[in-house]
């Protein structure tokens, strides 16, 4: 129905043959990679006239001969995190300024959907894979994982979540020096009791966090209380379900381990009548482009998202032509401290 | 070097050879379905057996033979803008609950995007296509677009950004209504001054919006001032520049026409020392999960996500199983007003 459209119709097999003059049969052999003896020198002029025609047979097919597909796939754990859905769109602008586009996989922070998804990715071929691993994993995930990485002909490239129990090349933040300086901040303005809203349990950045946010305690002399730290999720809901409890704990700021939980934290101060930063000081992580357009401009620990996507497309292009190395590339990154509004000496009482 | 992890013992073709009782030859032949005469009972036994053994050899050699690969394509305009990720979310776990994993492309709002991306997913061989497609078209780009539904194979479901030129199967949303009630809750709280932030001019979903604010103004004897409509592109920044022109134009309520849009307005708002909603009401669009948590909660038309994602994987199902009718499906979904704290009854000065 849509030939006289004209722009479906691609050069057939049989354009390709007269273009360069051989049978069809050899073309199809050819371009069908079938195990029959042709000169190479004809499989060149074969592959010239497709070129030529711009004739696009079944891309399927063609992956199993050229491997190359021009696509990177990009796990990342929840798209409805504006984290995550920036740094997607970063590498995704970086990915096409080399020339290749990004197919998107969610694992919805399942250990088993990342190995579901880089399973699909390797068997659908794509040329590399950009993975931040899922916040819930097991030590069972975390071996496949790793089998699956080493054995891999293409490049798999860790960013944000990645642990040094194993090696991957991989582009990391330096969490650690995230929560020193988001806790320092806090520790500077007079604060003393800085409750923490973190993410997952067990979950490598939000130890990490944790880390930083200890030591500075620790440099400043404040006694680490463990009642203060409160488990989240990094979802908005999670800074609300949090925010009663480190009430309870007479906090008079909060360290919430990303943006969204303190967005969450935004909604619901308002029901315990209290005014941000007046009543009480808060502090972000991630400074995602909503942050800076909260009612009271979030003060929080930027990450560098524009660097991570660069320096994954770049070490995945450096992979791509150097292959394999014995030992993986690690590029870290440093937070840096973004102070806005919300966050304001101790008031003291 | 994985040998010992055994995760990765993926078995081979010997084992399905051995499985069965068939050589390996054979067992090679039925599965990489050789042009060879071989029984359909032998063939059968075959598959049973790498099915039995969970046999997976390379992925897109089956894809050639089965067609099936329990994924789905899904095209959407921006990451970055919350309602696609939102959307895209739901798409996700509504396509998984039927048993297909998801991947997504990006087309920037850029119509060759569109086009690339189709090809790119039809060439890898999904199953099925969800498209939301992108803002700045042309008639070239919408030829090629429809020549490419139209000759597909497989089911392509364009949801949100759908004119009625083109007959496509569809999952839509009825704009002209949204504009109306959002329009309507002005004028009943009487603001007679309404600007617009529009989406890009000519983009069909903005086109609709538009018409349905004529429609309300009309119904209310309010004549059409198209000094009130400034031309947007759906981003934070759009709200942003196109505030000043508006304030200049002494309206006393802005209609955004997307939640994003309205949260620059929210931004920069206070540059003019104008409080929402004492001294201008804001109405959005869409409805995005963070529009309840704005500092001033923001009024708008609420866009049913969940039942865009339902809808459009029931169509997919249903074309799946059914094959292409004759005449194309369009399930048209109607918005609903969400009226929160930033509209407040005109102020008499």
């Amino acid at each position: 129905m849509n030939d006289e459209g004209g722009y479906l119709m691609k050069p057939t097999i049989k354009d390709v043959a007269n273009y360069c003059g051989y049978s069809i049969t050899t073309v199809s052999f050819v371009l069908n990679n079938k195990d029959v003896r042709i000169p190479e020198d004809t499989k060149q002029k074969v592959f010239e006239a497709a070129k030529a025609l711009n004739y696009r047979p079944n891309q399927i097919a063609v992956s199993m001969v050229t491997r190359k597909t021009n696509i990177f796939g990009l796990i990342i754990p929840d798209i409805s995190n504006m984290f995550f859905a920036e740094l997607s769109k970063v590498i995704e602008v970086e990915s096409r300024k080399c020339g290749y586009n990004v197919i998107y996989g969610n694992n919805n922070d399942e250990a088993k959907m990342d190995i579901e998804i880089l399973n699909l990715f390797l068997d659908r071929g794509v040329d590399g894979i950009i993975i931040a691993r899922s916040a819930n994993r097991s030590e069972k995930y975390d071996r496949i994982f790793n089998d699956i990485v080493n054995s891999s002909n293409i490049p798999i490239i860790a960013i944000d979540r990645v642990s040094e129990e194993y090696s991957f090349n991989a582009v990391v933040v330096d969490h650690v020096w995230g929560g020193y300086l988001a806790t320092q901040h806090l520790l500077k303005l007079g604060h003393r009791r800085i409750g923490c809203i973190t993410g997952p349990k067990g979950q490598y950045t939000s130890e990490q966090r944790l880390e930083g946010y200890k030591k500075a305690l620790d440099k400043y002399g404040v006694a680490y209380d463990e009642d203060l730290i409160s488990e989240g999720d990094y979802s908005i809901t999670s800074g609300s379900k949090n925010l009663p409890y480190l009430l309870g704990k007479d906090v008079t700021s909060i360290f919430a381990f990303n943006d969204m939980t303190a967005l969450g934290v935004y909604r619901d101060i308002k029901k315990f009548g209290m005014k941000i930063p007046d009543d009480i000081s808060i502090v972000g992580y991630d400074d995602i482009m909503l942050s800076p357009i909260f009612d009271m401009p979030l003060t929080t620990v930027h990450q560098p998202i524009k660097e991570i996507g660069k320096n994954s497309i770049k070490l995945m292009l450096n992979l791509m032509s150097n292959g394999k190395k014995k030992e993986p590339e690690i590029i870290k990154l440093k937070p840096s401290m973004m102070v806005r509004e919300s966050t304001k000496l101790k008031v003291i009482k």
